[in-house]
């Protein structure tokens, strides 16, 4: 088998013109970056409205393992094979972040013969969405310094200042500084940090926003800072919406790319999955919707965090409603959560296969609470036996009563994902998809939806919510914001907040360390445990193999 | 006159194809951003190398004023006319930076009937050449704390890393910080600040780079850093430069736009023009000269700054000739030199333009020097008077041998500059352009190139270079860096280091405050008086005021 990147590489890709028109996108539409990338303008997105919508198929995960899952690549072959056999379909997946490149090799732009393409161009710069989001970031930051070196009219209490700054760079070192010294033309000193853009509130809101007047009030309304009289400092206050609105403009449209089999994709956005609600644009899936008759996407991280934000934070947002579920496992992946070590995958071992199980298990159940129907996709690895697969197949028809289905779109492309593109078809086509039932109603109060996801999603005892945590929370409500939906950070390794205890853990306790609050997004951060919002690189980055070869080709970067 | 807002918005563009088609360009050559907009390919710069190279025709301007004097308008100008009588002419350009859009109001694409188009897309992120240029260098950075975070095998010295981070932003607050705090996890804390991406020397090395393998070079040559034994550490020490190429790679890639009269504008790169040399890319000029059969650029701040580095570091370093020279100066500008408030610019005041006349005579004197051809530009403003143009255009001839030619294309577009071009182009025809006469040979030492710039072209005294100073060019040179340029660091509004003595002043002595190796670059800074290398927001920021109208247009940028 060839690698990624020499399978991209050997494909022949069409013009985007041509793939926009599949989807009946005229080419005056279409603003073109390059041969093969186009945004769709806002004018076109905005005559979609009167549309009906297609069906909606969420694309989740087992917990994370070293061993590798393929969500984005299943993502990729199961609208491949949709289209394969006959059914008009988009696919939508986010961006990728551009500093985690130069850390670990891989990109994220699927796999095999399972990718979207060209994979250099999404894997870097792309079409600058990520660099309009961290220039409309930096922009609000400087505003709010910039605001009290000229005399702070607003009052803004230096020490209580919660909107840090960012950059698309795995970069330890700016995690935590000092900023302003210097004497008095620099400022008043204070502490400070970035984090990296993915972790930006503007780019949640981004994601969440329905139209440019939306992302315009949502960014009015993200806290930036308390005053002296512990009232909030918002963005609109800072009068920086107007300019964040217009550097944000061109990025807001939705980019069109293809698949390896030609299959219409479009990728935008990509907030963390911690911190924030780890979807695409919900511009980019309403399109989708109304651009093909089905539209297949993702979200980050296993389905206790992304399947239950995609449900809980933006289909409750957004009004969508989705029609399956596919949530993909491997029989790598459950071995180690059974306990095997990775070096050992290659071996056949039923029995860890049988103990790892078990979450899976919990995620089927958990995301049929809310109310869509499942079914698996067992993402086929070379070192898969026979007896593993069949294993693997009666333990969900037995014990859960839900298909599982060999998928070979990585080896194979569309071809080797026909069988999950019918499952998937035969569940979406069953009837109309209902509205989710969500983990809670927004009346709850916010310990309580804590506690209740901790609770039924994560197989948690309690919930320990720290006390400065609590008097958060309860000033985040006396604020008027406990209609909110919660959004967890935690660890994606594990049901709990030890990201070492694998497979499902029950009766642990999942500790509240801290409580944010993104009144822009429209929900409130729950930090349980260390969540790094500033990833650094590694001993030996992966930016120290990447250069450019003999013939200008990009190597090093996959 | 409508605003020049409204004088784009009313143009009709044609499609890139077209502008292009006009200089040969095939479709396939292209990469679109959008339609207005796209990219050379690497591929077809390498195939012009062949062909015969047109006439260089620089544009300069007396010191600048805050009555504005018009050098971008001037270059688009006079490239419109040129085309307009019949001379192919490609106009080679700057991009503006990012970050001052939101300070003061006000684009950097030309004014009036004399603008290049798209301007909101130049003015804002254009192709994403700064953003690549922002990743590069915060890569880079990145990768230093990194090294001595993994154990520091090259032995960097943390008190003397020379290579701070930069954002493309006005943010005053990141000027001085220190960085690494919080613990063992975020690395070694030290002092560290943010520049302006224009003042990166990654910037000045994509300007000055031949192709992209110079580039990697180049970047490698970058000393970040010295080592325990005040040894240079430098990008290529830190395997940083193939993946810097990387992301620069399609950046690197000359941008194609047309004026308002539908003339090809190449705008590519934009370095400062105090800490680096303020021309656009060597490879836009070169592809510029090749494309057409002339090529019109402009350089950074005054003469004494832009023209004096565009010969000595851009020719010298590209081996570049050019056919003759244009010095821009305003009505308005040269009653400021003479003594004139802003305020009382409306009243006619020949006593004081022919005071101020005192600024382009030493201007028009620098540049003979460098043995080009020199005509003046009289960029024409509403409120000049008949008496006042033809008084400058007396004291030229009379004084100076050289002619002023009163330009109306602010108002009037290609026709206003007509005689102006027809100057330009007999003054290049005249015969084959010689090679400049440099203001100092390669061997010269440094500390003399300086007192050379400065007593020749500044009419300083003397320098005075501060002893630490004298050292760090003492050790330059030791370590080989003797036969670099210099790249004088000065403020742009007086031939002194103080900013308020207009005119032409003399006698005064240049005091070296410190001085900077850019190695990469190829030049040795010379800093004198107190250079910004981040800028400040002001009370007011333009932010404030920039925002979508109802109709999606962008207000208040301009």
């Amino acid at each position: 088998m060839p690698t990624d990147i020499e399978i991209a590489r050997a494909a022949t890709l069409q013009p985007i013109t041509a793939i926009a028109q599949r989807i009946g996108i005229p080419d005056e539409a279409l603003h073109p970056y390059g041969r093969h990338i186009a945004k769709i303008d806002h004018g076109h997105i905005r005559s979609l409205a009167a549309r009906p919508e297609g069906k909606l198929i969420l694309v989740t995960a087992i917990s994370p393992t070293p061993a590798g899952e393929g969500k984005t690549t299943t993502t990729v072959g199961l609208g491949d094979a949709l289209n394969r056999i006959g059914r008009k379909t988009v696919i939508c997946l986010r961006e990728p972040s551009l500093g985690p490149c130069f850390g670990q090799k891989g990109g994220a732009a699927g796999g095999g013969r399972a990718q979207v393409v060209p994979m250099e161009a999404i894997n870097l710069h792309f079409t600058g969405d990520f660099h309009a989001i961290t220039s409309a970031h930096s922009l609000a930051a400087a505003m709010i310094d910039n605001h009290v070196y000229w005399g702070n009219a607003l009052g803004i209490d230096l020490r209580r200042v919660a909107f840090r700054r960012v950059l698309d760079m795995n970069d330890r070192a700016l995690r935590s500084i000092t900023q302003s010294l210097g004497g008095v033309a620099n400022g008043f000193p204070r502490e400070d940090g970035f984090d990296i853009t993915v972790a930006s509130e503007v780019m949640a809101v981004f994601c969440l926003a329905r139209d440019l007047a939306d992302l315009e009030a949502r960014l009015g309304r993200i806290v930036v800072a308390e005053n002296r009289d512990r009232k909030p400092v918002t963005l609109a206050d800072l009068k920086a919406t107007g300019a964040m609105t217009v550097l944000l403009k061109d990025a807001l449209q939705p980019n069109l790319v293809q698949t390896l089999e030609g299959s219409p994709a479009l990728i935008h956005g990509g907030p963390f999955a911690n911190i924030a609600h780890g979807c695409n644009s919900v511009i980019a899936t309403r399109a989708g919707l109304r651009l093909g008759d089905y539209a297949v996407t993702e979200a980050g991280f296993g389905a206790d965090l992304g399947a239950e934000k995609f449900f809980d934070i933006k289909c409750r947002q957004a009004g969508l409603n989705p029609s399956a579920v596919v949530i993909v496992a491997t029989v790598r992946a459950l071995k180690m959560h059974g306990g095997v070590a990775k070096a050992d995958l290659g071996s056949e071992n039923v029995a860890a296969l049988e103990r790892g199980f078990a979450n899976l298990a919990r995620h089927v159940e958990n995301v049929r609470r809310f109310g869509a129907p499942v079914v698996v996709a067992v993402n086929h690895f070379h070192a898969d036996t026979e007896a593993e697969h069949a294993a693997l197949k009666a333990l969900c028809r037995d014990r859960l009563d839900v298909e599982a289905i060999t998928c070979r779109h990585w080896a194979e492309g569309a071809a080797g994902a026909e069988d999950l593109a019918h499952a998937v078809a035969a569940l979406a086509d069953a009837g109309p998809a209902a509205a989710p039932r969500f983990a809670y109603p927004d009346a709850m109060p916010l310990e309580d939806k804590i506690r209740t996801i901790a609770q039924t999603l994560y197989g948690a005892a309690d919930v320990q919510i720290e006390s400065k945590a609590a008097g958060k929370l309860a000033a985040f409500a006396q604020a008027g914001h406990g209609n909110l939906p919660v959004c967890m950070a935690k660890t994606q390794y594990s049901f709990s907040t030890d990201p070492t205890l694998m497979g499902a853990p029950s009766g642990h306790v999942v500790a509240v360390r801290d409580v944010r609050l993104s009144a822009g997004a429209g929900f409130v951060v729950a930090i349980c445990g260390e969540i790094m919002t500033m990833p650094g690189l590694p001993k030996v980055p992966a930016a120290e193999g990447i250069h450019l070869d003999a013939e200008g080709r990009i190597e090093g970067l996959f």
